[in-house]
């Protein structure tokens, strides 16, 4: 049975298992629902984390992808955000309570901390116990709070990164105050920090890239970063001492991390803001660390729907233009996607395109 | 030689050495300058880490006390802040580069964090070469700035503890919201812990404390909480999951301390911020015990100029009354009290007085 019973994708039967084309049965469709065709998705380094169980992800098979961009098809009949025809994205949340009464996130335009969230694909619906499919996939059903016009001129492929890698970067970059006269540092340049950069810059921040090897320089400025950091150079941080006025680190690796230098370029109660989330069990740290500059550590978890519109106009308006490596979403190429992106082997995001091929 | 050449104290030769009774050599008297004939000083958990070596202090012989209270004896050319004969105190920071120009957290109010700010007891002068020393002492000499008038209604032996122990609680608690509106928690109810339920309450907050055990409760409601919180109790953060604007932790002790259940109580982009500082090498942070509501965590080191003057204006205006016990100047009350205080058998504060038999 095909759409609008059935939906047909590529799924993962276990923790690192193979990737195998499969078909899977959508939530019942609700009066606020969007039916949409995809066409494009990206891939996320945390495709990977949870294709490998690494993330500890619980319900199985699993259809990975939460970049998705595609057409709307069909619209429940209390949708007042999209309608047939339109090209929306969807990113890596698909609910929360929104129940401005007795939430106190959803009442803040923090739905992205709503203690009833669910991701985009990995989770199950409380209500039906559907389980949520992502977007390596030809269709995907969410409720319209979660379903965001495209603006018209950014390109398909270039726009699907920004729906996790992108708003990840951007909301907490508002958030802490990333603009005119502040200087922010991105450490990491991969999927997200190379938004990190591109963010920082389109909200007028003085942008660093922090990054381990000076491999990545000339990526970083010609992104638009106006410095560079190599952190394997001795005393590199020296001259940065309490400079930054915020640093959003995207590294997702623990390995020798040692984050007391990172923090000592930080102003009085700079903050640092971790959106790289590495598999194992954290960071030590010292509170003596903290305490020569009160500076902050948080962490960030996607971003608004007010956010996520306001970020794509602001790519529109400022032409931002994603380093994007188009690939068909086949099984050859969405294996070899998740695993150029497990080696760390992409600049910057990959997109899954040729959907009319595959799904048709 | 006795004063003005020659100060007398009570020394620790070098870590976890016996206390001494012994004489030193202030730093060169300058026109900011204050000399100060101390009459009561607290004893702080900080003391202790620092005799027994446990923070790394690498200059002996030390003086400890930096809770000091005494009266002007001299004041140098320049001085503003204070006259001869009138009731002063000096916290735990005796000097920083105040140059506005150059330093952005002298320029800042933030002093408190300048890079080259210098310990009352402990450290070195880099001009003078002369090392600092506390307030277990006959005299203290201080640059103007770090020395405070007394409010005339605070009593001398409660108001010697709010100038470390007090500071502590009071700045993180003002720049973090804590007032009206804004429910916060206090993690250990030990020196500085108390001073969090005092300060909190008097700054309009709804203020729990925050235990182990039930053993603290009474305490607690004395002091004026509005709830208590014992962690031992099994589901203890359950109901109060994301409904704190702020946590201040106090605990100074690193021995199975796991910090996500009290994150776990912040409301989206809630604070934790630890003013206990554990010997040892500090906590253990997954950045997924951080994302959940988006939640900081920060230290904080005691407070501004401003800060203290306004704290202890808060303090005679709300009459304040810090709990102290009072114990004599002597070799075998400051021995004790150091003891009691590492054994965490005080509630909550000792303060050292008779300093005229001591040192007449």
């Amino acid at each position: 049975m095909p759409y609008p019973e059935t939906f047909e994708g590529f799924a993962i039967p276990s923790a690192a298992d193979l990737l195998t084309p499969s078909q899977f049965k959508p939530k019942p469709f609700g009066d606020h629902d969007i039916d949409i065709k995809i066409v494009a998705c990206g891939v996320c380094g945390s495709d990977v984390h949870n294709a490998t169980g690494g993330w500890g992800n619980e319900h199985w098979p699993l259809v990975p992808g939460h970049e998705i961009i595609g057409h709307v098809v069909r619209v429940g009949d209390k949708v007042t955000n999209a309608k047939v025809g339109q090209r929306v994205g969807v990113g890596a949340q698909i609910f929360a309570c929104l129940d401005k009464e007795k939430c106190n996130a959803c009442a803040t335009d923090n739905e992205t901390y709503c203690p009833h969230l669910l991701d985009t694909y990995g989770s199950v619906y409380p209500d039906s116990g559907t389980l949520a499919h992502g977007g390596y996939s030809s269709h995907i059903r969410a409720h319209e709070h979660w379903v965001f016009p495209i603006p018209e001129s950014l390109q398909t492929e270039l726009a699907a990164p920004m729906l996790c890698a992108g708003l990840t970067a951007y909301s907490p970059l508002v958030r802490n105050g990333a603009g005119p006269g502040k200087k922010i540092g991105i450490v990491g340049l991969g999927g997200i920090g190379h938004f990190g950069v591109l963010f920082g810059k389109a909200l007028g921040a003085e942008t660093w890239a922090i990054s381990r090897s000076d491999k990545k320089k000339e990526d970083a400025l010609v992104l638009g970063a106006d410095g560079y950091l190599a952190t394997q150079t001795p005393g590199w941080n020296d001259e940065h001492k309490m400079t930054f006025d915020m640093i959003l680190s995207t590294a997702s690796s623990n390995d020798g991390f040692d984050i007391a230098p990172y923090l000592s370029l930080l102003k009085v109660h700079g903050r640092y803001i971790a959106v790289g989330l590495p598999e194992g069990e954290g960071w030590k740290i010292s509170p003596f660390s903290l305490i020569s500059n009160g500076c902050l550590i948080g962490s960030s978890h996607l971003g608004s729907r007010n956010e996520t519109l306001e970020m794509l106009q602001l790519a529109a308006d400022k032409e931002i233009k994603s380093w994007v490596e188009t690939i068909p979403v086949s099984e050859e190429g969405v294996g070899k996607a998740l695993t150029r992106v497990h080696n760390n082997d992409v600049r910057y995001r990959f997109t899954l395109v040729d959907y009319d091929k595959q799904f048709e």
